[in-house]
């Protein structure tokens, strides 16, 4: 697993800011990773603007985002049907 | 006013997603801006990645998301007191 740790994916959903800081955090200490890629979908971009933001400004300063993407994924619904949905991902490396 | 055209902002709000939608084609089309763009804060980010997503797969394919910016603002609540909001700056180019 030594490969996965260089780049560590972590999804941010809905849950609270603060449960994503700290998996970003633990990646690049404990996980000795030296980039993090923060992905999301729909609301939940806001959410990881913040968890970037936060990892940067007040925990990791010598991390810098690296490369922001945005694209648009297809979701299907439970009756089938499919909808357009706008994801992020933030690239945090050491 | 020449000057102003090659580079127009669109402050991404609370409104429905169309309205800015119209207003960033609207740069593009009549007001001949070669870059638009969008800025937002807090929760309207995830607004700003939609837009940005549908002006570019639906309705002007050749322009490109040439940069996106995120920051932290420090915002004066009503009562006086502080409180820090991301920010976002995509950059559309035709």
């Amino acid at each position: 697993m030594a490969e996965n740790n260089e780049k560590d994916v972590v999804y941010i959903g809905s849950k609270p800011q603060m449960s994503y800081v700290l998996a970003v955090i633990t990646q690049f200490n404990e996980g000795n990773a030296e980039e993090v890629v923060l992905k999301a979908r729909g609301r939940a971009i806001s959410r990881t603007v913040d968890v970037a933001e936060i990892v940067k400004n007040k925990f990791i300063p010598d991390i810098k985002i690296d490369d922001i993407k945005t694209s648009t994924e297809q979701m299907t619904r439970e009756d089938g049907s499919t909808s357009n949905v706008s994801a992020i991902e933030i690239t945090l490396r050491k």
